[in-house]
C-alpha cells in the first residue's frame, strides 16, 4: 500500500480499475460446451458456472485447490444485548474450527475444501456503531489489506465466510445505509434474536445509521463506520481474488454485506463472484437481488461460517468436472440432434 | 414372486404393507442434533436431511456407500417423431456411461458415488402407448422385480435416474393419467422438442390417455399401459429400498413419474424419498408438488441420467457429515444460549 496519502486511497484506485474477464478463455469454454454429450443447456446452471469459472480464472474450468476462508471479528455493538449468545462464543467457535468440530469442518471434509481461519483482534471489539465509527480509516484499510492475504497460499476457488457474535446487526446497518428502507427490512433473528433482543437489534441499527447519516454516501465510509473487521477483511479478500483471477463464492447475510460495499463502489466489482446460498435470514434474498445475483442454493441455513459457500463449492466442483471430463459427441460416437 | 395368481399380486401386497420409519433412530438423531455447536435449526434442510436419514435407515445418519442407479429403456411411442434425437442414442449413451464420458460419471467421481447402469431390453422397445399397452402385466412385473435388484450389492443412499429417448413423453402421459388437466400441462421440450416435435408430443400424450382411459384408475395399470421398462424398474427399486431401509433420492421428470405411480397406490409410499432437483422441464415442479415434496436443488438442469439426484447426494453427504462429525457444545467448550 502507499506510504503517503490517506489509507483508503490505494483501495479507491484498486476498486475503480478492476480487471475484466478473460474473453479467450470464455470463448474456448463455450465452444467445448457445445460439443459435450448432452443437449445444449441441459446442465442448466452447471454450464453457466463452468463458463463463469473460465471467464474469471482465465483458464479451462477447473477446481483443484478450493479454499474456504473464515474471518472472525468482535463488535462493540454487541454490548446492547442484541444476541442470545455471549461475545466469548466468537473465540470459542474459532477454537472449534481449529479443532475440527464445527459444521464448516465437516462440509470441507466432504468436498475436500481447504479451510483457513483468520481471527481479527477478537480481544479488541470494534467501536460501538450506535455512537462511534467501528474502525479508523487506518485500521479499516489495514484489515482490508490483511484480508487480501487470504489467498496468498494459492487457490482456484475462494469461499468467503465469517464468524462474529453481533455481526448480523452490522450487516443490517450496512444494508440500511446502502439501500435505505426501514431497519425492520434488514434486521432478522440472526443466530436466534427474538422478542426484546430483536427489538434492541432494530433500535441499534436505526440509531447507528442515524448517527452516521452525514457520511454514508461513500461506500468505504459505510464500511469503516458501520462495518467490522471481518467485513473489511472479506472485502479485501474479494478484491484480491479479482486481481489474482480467482472466482469467489460468497456465503450468507454478513458476507453479502461485505460484497455490497464493493458493488456500491464499482457496479462491476462482483462480476467474479457468485452467491452460494440464500440464507434463512429474512433480508438476505433482497440483499442478493440488490447485487443482481441469483443464489445457487436455498437450503434454509442461517449459520454463517462459510457453510453456504462451501456447499455451493461442491456444486461448482461438479460443474467443472462435467465440463472438463465429459466426452464430446464425436469422441463417444453419440448421435447429435437429427 | 408368487408362482400363482396374477403377476401384479405380490406388488399390490408389497405396496400396501410398506414398513414405517424407525422411531428410535429418529429420536436419537433429534437428541444429538440439539447438542451440536450451532443454533438449533441453523443448518436448515441439512438438519431435516439428517433426521430423514435416521428415520428411514434406522441408524445414525451416515452415507458411506451411495449409489446412482440408471435404468435405460426404449419406447414404441418414439416412432411418432417426438424427439430431436434418434432412438439409437439410448444405447449410445449407455455405452457413454460405461466409458465414463457422460455428465453423471463426472458428478459421481466428484462426490465418490457408485454408479450402476441397467439397460432394459433396448432392442425391444415397449408397445406404442397411443394404440396399445406399453407392457404386458407379466413383463411389467418382471421389470419391477429386476429393478429391485439394483440395491443387491448394498448401498445406504440410492439415487434413481434414467435414460431413454422418448421417455419424457411417457412421463407426461403418466402424469396426465394420474392428475388430469390438459396434456399441455405435462408435456415439455424434454431434450429439445420444439415446434412440430412438441405438437406431435402433445398429440401422442392425448391419444395415449384417451386410448387407455377406461383402465387408468389402477396405478399399476397406468404403469404397464402408459409406462416403460425404466419406469417400472425405477418403481421396483424405490420399493426395494423402502423394505431394505435405504433412503432414496429421486431424479428428474421421468423418475418422478415412476415415483408417482407408487404414491398413487399408497400415499405413504414415498416417505423414504426426497426429490433431488426440480428440472427445467415445465411440468416437473407441479409433479413434485403433487407428491407433497420440496426439491433440494433448483439448478435448471433437464438432462436426466440421475444428475439431479447425484448432485443432491453431495448435499446429503454433507448433511450426514455435519450430524455425525460436529462437536457438541459440551465437547467443544462453546457457550450455549445465555
Amino acid at each position: 500500500m502507499s506510504v503517503t496519502g490517506l489509507p483508503f486511497d490505494d483501495f479507491r484506485t484498486l476498486i475503480r480499475d478492476l480487471p475484466g474477464h478473460d474473453v479467450a478463455a470464455l470463448a474456448a469454454a463455450r465452444s467445448r460446451n457445445k460439443q459435450l454429450t448432452k443437449p445444449e443447456g441441459s446442465l442448466g446452471r452447471l454450464e453457466e458456472i463452468a463458463m463463469w469459472l473460465a471467464a474469471w480464472s482465465g483458464r479451462a474450468p477447473s477446481v483443484t485447490r478450493p479454499l474456504v476462508a473464515i474471518f472472525a471479528g468482535n463488535h462493540g455493538v454487541a454490548r446492547h444485548g442484541i444476541t442470545p449468545y455471549p461475545v466469548s462464543v466468537t473465540q470459542q467457535m474459532v477454537e472449534n474450527f481449529a479443532a475440527g468440530g464445527a459444521a464448516i469442518n465437516q462440509i470441507c471434509a466432504t468436498y475436500d475444501l481447504g479451510l483457513k481461519i483468520f481471527d481479527l483482534a477478537l480481544d479488541y471489539p470494534t467501536g460501538d456503531i450506535t455512537c462511534e465509527a467501528a474502525l479508523s480509516e487506518r485500521d479499516c484499510a489495514a484489515t482490508m489489506a490483511f484480508g487480501m492475504e487470504a489467498i496468498a497460499g494459492g487457490t482456484d476457488l475462494l469461499c468467503i465466510g465469517e464468524m462474529g457474535i453481533g455481526n448480523t446487526t452490522i450487516a443490517a446497518a450496512i444494508n440500511l445505509a446502502l439501500y435505505g428502507g426501514e431497519a425492520e427490512d434488514w434486521v432478522g433473528p440472526g443466530t436466534g434474536s427474538h422478542g426484546e433482543l430483536l427489538e434492541r437489534k432494530i433500535a441499534a441499527v436505526k440509531q447507528a445509521v442515524a448517527f452516521h447519516k452525514d457520511h454514508l454516501s461513500d461506500p468505504l465510509e459505510v464500511l469503516r463506520r458501520l462495518g467490522g473487521r471481518e467485513i473489511a477483511a472479506m472485502a479485501g479478500a474479494i478484491l484480491a481474488a479479482r486481481v489474482q483471477k480467482i472466482p469467489v463464492l460468497i456465503d450468507g447475510y454478513v458476507a453479502t454485506a461485505a460484497a455490497a460495499i464493493l458493488k456500491a463502489a464499482n457496479p462491476a466489482a462482483l462480476d467474479h463472484c457468485l452467491i452460494g446460498h440464500v440464507s434463512g435470514e429474512p433480508g438476505h434474498l433482497r440483499a442478493i437481488e440488490m447485487l443482481g445475483k441469483t443464489p445457487l442454493l436455498a437450503l434454509g441455513m442461517r449459520l454463517g461460517e462459510g457453510t453456504g459457500a462451501a456447499l455451493a463449492a461442491g456444486i461448482v466442483k461438479a460443474a467443472a468436472a462435467c465440463h472438463s471430463g465429459m466426452a464430446t459427441f464425436e469422441q463417444a460416437g453419440v448421435s447429435n440432434k437429427a
